[in-house]
């Protein structure tokens, strides 16, 4: 394993920070970091918003040089506050280099 | 359901309805309309909620009966009322029968 495989987990968890922050990170991850991939994880309602980020960094920051090579949604249950079992939602956008 | 768009192409297209809605569409799709497939689809911020919908769908309503086939993502451009050019990210998940 090379030096580079030090950082094994290349993926960007959206939450509610500026949405270019996340495109920023993809884009070094890809680039600085020289990920081959990197899984744009989400929850919830900001499900939407790692399609959105997917979508700027593929067609537009790095239009030619990534693509979304897989998409994955599944569901996470859990207890709330009240004890009550509580589904989410959740998306797995995999990025890879063209 | 005759207003919606559902018949031609067992196409769901997920707006500001109800959540059962969606997911009683889904259903009747499969059930009493003996469709293969059902395409869910959305737009900008209501794609959180077609995975929701996919998930309850698939996992308790119609459960080791229809599954995640295929899900792809893309983006409309369009001009608004200003005319400036916008962009919105769309959804579609492909459900099949088991």
């Amino acid at each position: 394993m090379s030096d580079e495989k030090v950082d094994t987990d290349n993926s960007i968890y959206i939450g509610d920070k500026p949405f270019m922050n996340y495109v920023t990170g993809v884009v070094i991850q890809f680039t600085t970091k020289e990920a081959k991939e990197v899984i744009i994880k989400a929850r919830g309602k900001f499900i939407s918003r790692a399609v959105d980020i997917a979508e700027v960094a593929s067609k537009r920051f790095m239009k030619d040089q990534i693509k979304v090579k897989d998409i994955l949604i599944d569901s996470e249950e859990f207890q709330n506050k009240e004890g009550r079992e509580v589904r989410v939602s959740i998306i797995e956008i995999v990025l890879t280099r063209i």
